[in-house]
């Protein structure tokens, strides 16, 4: 096979070496994984009879239709009886589960997004909009599918292996990239998305080396394809030749030495060279994140995102007691260093069932603190759970896209009746837990003085921040590029808040990608930020800015850049800072 | 029939008093019209002609499926032309032309929303969905029904009677509402919506009374029924007795004498009690539009929405010489009083093509002066066809959107690209002309030295500078009720801008509803506001508050305002404003 190179746009660094895995986009979030080979004939079967239960359904159907039923309905039910007997549906899958050992979920997705393809290439668009009944009729039988047991399975040599390859995809979901949180896969590839599409965010957050916008990517690597994947470039080599091979074998072991001469780092103090003491937080999804964040030296966590404990649990929310395991296990791993928990930052823009979505504009919706206060029950349950872990070490409560004056009260009378309700109950809690605001709507970092009146500490969200100032969806490709955390205004926004806040005597984070991204350390530094929250992949990397930073030569130099209004100069000037 | 009320929202005042007219929610936009009695049988032949033509474009496709086709395609088809024969599609629609006399796309629609209800009822969620079959035939119907000639008609009996009817709508789409700005109907009601729907912003500005968020008013109210609507207290009296009648007949003469004592104001000049003269302006969306406006005594255009010039007509844009002839006409019908053009503003959030709509976030995405920089040609044409106008009067270019400096360069160097072609063509133009930026993006409210320094005046659009510093999308009923215009945060940055503005020696007008509503009349004033642009249907009360406001009593008391972050304390001093 000849070699060939890929071009696309670099988001997260590093060179990974492995086997092309081409990724389906499934019509609903599946979950992918391989099948140990003693349970494929096992999986083949439960794909089999997840088939014949639609059947049956059907069936079903067309026998109770009502006397006065539409006389179409029963023709509509036969197209989709015809359509799950033809042997595309009933049988080919079933050939992916025992040639590439997927499991049913991934292998029926698998087939139904090439018969999918198929019809893109019908010229009558009304002939090619008739995919839809297929992927119906898919959907039936993925919901029999997910309703079924999967078969458990040791780690096995296909998990090996799957550790040794490179997904390749037209777009990842976050639902998908939250499932490869595990390192499963060691780089990613997608035809479409930049520098801020979620693939692009959580590889940078897992330190794995990704290219994303490679047009075509996914239609010219083929399933396991040999594939280089440099991130630092933005380039993808397919079946590289030997010599290239080499090369950047090479290359990865240099960037292993240069990671482990970072490892040095991870029990140095996070100060300035001129004795500043700067704290260095995690941001993490789960409990189990803590050990990595203790590991890289983290001084505590910044910012839980505790949606993530309730993601695709739409039917089955995590009651009380399970949620305050979950928080007091954070809380003791994290042996006396504080823990952050956000409250649920879920809604209108990450549905807990991702088959509701209705909003127009999901961003400018029913999101975060504005759908816990119109849900007090779900409200309450949280703030008890978290309320009880914090009488097991140092705890704090952070409460996300705060924005209006009444929002702030009703969060913190919320908080006081959950109080009481333990209190009532006889459960402890720290009665001193400190109660925070994410700063990431303007409106809040224009309006401080409602904030730091009522509230014991402030963390900015800088992604959000950035997205509502300008205006502009980072993750929509066609405006993307305006995604600019450089831009005066929103300088403006970070420097007035970590201001506002240090005059109040109260501490200011940034947990947004901005802390994480070693680039901005100084100029963050420079406007007085002494906490940093980012995932734990880019803690050495920022301390190392730390450590080689001076804040009489920074300080004066951001000042330039805040008192400037043009985009050019301030990009130079920070630049400058990167070598004072 | 028995009398009942229903209570809503009310969002734009006064009373109407006519007969329902319930309005299907159409499955595209297709217009509503009655058709006269002597073309009833025409308009029935124009449908069936339609039908006739759909059931042989899908003979065509049957007889033209490639050979290696799945087999499941034929029989979509079937299904397909099953429906399209069944009496409810083939004969319903008929008959309610010539029941009803609606036009054939409105029969038509209005039979597939009644088919539509039926497959709601039905409690299968599978079988429910089959309705999309349904209303896929009916588009492909619509489709050719739109393509055909409408009759056309003269004004009739049955145009009349609709100019005593009130619309009754589970929901209307702003291009609905668009249909309704000649005035044919005299009130609106809705089941859902609120403040800042559509429904209630276009109502407002036509000065015609509406109540929404009426929860079932489209199922409880029949075709025909007498209603009064209350635009004041949000109620809706269905069949109302004599009684009551003649009671809100009375209201609606006073009301009407009212507004009669408001247009003696038309000639007066615009001066507050200590004599600061104040400009008021017309927001406009077609070049008739000046007629009105004059007449309520505009000093001159602030905003005319060229988008509307464009609307609907994705496949047939308006040429270099048509725009330039409307905007031609609408500067000499203002007779030398100033024509600010806004430059398009579509885009994600207002496609071109409806059907074209694949943002997750329209209102964050590729829009307005975004969306022409990415299609230079159409803005070029827009800006020649502007240019050329401005030969013939005072004329004005307002470029909405801008938050970037390099937005704002790209965008003087194509109206600078745009003058060189016109003067090698040799073709006048005014090379004085005004270039402005609306100031609606938090950024741009943030950065305004980089606007000053670089255009001639300055526009607040209130809308969605509001939206965007809140983080709320106010047609999104879930998050309506946090859209504040007096939250400290929007009230700063508009204050801001007034002040820069006026400090760099250039104008600034607030063209959002903001301007128009004399309950923040003194507000603006205070903030030292002189330009106020909003439809001519509120210029009278705005102009009123004004000559009534002494200035050195409004603006310590704004200031006061400004200084405030309690939003209790804000809405009692704006209140207090109100009657000084």
């Amino acid at each position: 096979m000849a070699s060939f190179t890929l071009h696309g746009i670099p988001v997260s660094r590093g060179i990974a070496i492995g086997r092309a895995h081409l990724l389906a986009p499934a019509a609903l979030d599946v979950s992918h994984y391989l099948v140990p080979e003693e349970h494929v004939e096992a999986e083949v079967e439960r794909l089999q009879q997840a088939l014949a239960t639609v059947h049956r359904e059907l069936q079903t159907l067309w026998n109770e239709l009502p006397k006065d039923a539409p006389t179409e309905l029963g023709a509509f039910i036969d197209v989709h009886v015809l359509i799950l007997s033809d042997p595309m549906i009933s049988e080919a899958p079933l050939d992916i589960i025992r040639s590439r050992h997927y499991n049913a979920e991934w292998a029926l997705v698998t087939q139904i997004e090439e018969l999918s393809a198929q019809f893109d290439e019908i010229e009558d668009p009304y002939l090619r909009e008739r995919k839809a009944d297929i992927q119906q009729v898919a959907e039936r039988v993925l919901k029999v599918l997910m309703g079924s047991e999967p078969l458990p399975g040791p780690r096995t040599e296909e998990d090996e292996l799957a550790a040794q390859m490179v997904v390749i995809a037209h777009d990842i979901s976050p639902a998908d990239m939250l499932k490869f949180r595990d390192g499963s896969f060691i780089g990613f590839v997608t035809d479409v998305g930049g520098q801020n599409s979620h693939t692009a965010i959580v590889a940078r957050s897992l330190d794995i080396p990704a290219t994303v916008g490679v047009s075509q990517a996914s239609r010219l690597i083929e399933q396991d394809d040999w594939v280089i994947i440099d991130g630092d470039a933005g380039v993808v080599i397919v079946s590289p030749s030997a010599l290239v091979l080499e090369q950047y074998r090479e290359r990865q072991q240099a960037a292993v030495r240069a990671r482990k001469k970072l490892n040095k780092l991870k029990k140095t103090p996070a100060v300035t060279k001129d004795g500043t003491p700067i704290t260095l937080l995690a941001n993490i999804e789960l409990p189990d994140d803590c050990g990595p964040a203790l590991e890289a030296g983290a001084n505590g966590v910044g910012l839980f995102r505790s949606e993530f404990l309730f993601m695709g649990r739409a039917a089955n929310m995590p009651s009380e007691d399970e949620q305050f395991e979950q928080y007091r296990k954070a809380v003791m791993a994290m042996k006396g260093r504080p823990v952050t928990i956000r409250t649920l930052d879920i809604g209108a823009d990450k549905p807990l069932d991702p088959t509701e979505h209705t909003a127009l504009n999901p961003a400018l919706g029913l999101r975060a603190i504005r759908y816990c206060l119109s849900e007090p029950q779900l409200f309450l349950t949280q703030l008890r759970a978290i309320l009880r872990a914090s009488a097991y070490g140092k705890l704090r409560i952070l409460i996300p896209m705060l924005a209006h004056a009444f929002e702030i009260e009703q969060s913190l009378a919320m908080i006081e009746q959950a109080k009481a309700e333990l209190r009532e109950a006889n459960i402890k809690y720290d009665p001193q837990v400190d109660v925070g605001a994410m700063i990431e709507i303007p409106a809040a970092a224009l309006a401080l003085p409602m904030f730091v009146r009522r509230m014991n500490f402030l963390s900015i969200g800088t992604n959000d921040l950035i997205q509502y100032t300008l205006a502009i969806d980072r993750v929509d490709y066609e405006v993307a590029h305006l995604y600019n955390p450089l831009h005066p205004a929103v300088l403006q926004l970070i420097s007035m808040t970590i201001s506002a806040g240090h005059k109040a005597g109260i501490d200011v984070a940034v947990c947004g990608e901005m802390a994480g991204d070693a680039k901005l350390t100084r100029l963050l530094l420079g406007m007085g930020l002494k906490e940093f929250s980012m995932h734990w992949g880019q803690l050495l990397s920022v301390k190392q800015e730390i450590l080689n930073s001076d804040m009489s030569l920074i300080v004066p130099q951001t000042r330039k850049i805040l008192r400037s209004m043009d985009p050019n100069a301030i990009a130079d000037a920070v630049l400058a800072l990167q070598t004072m």
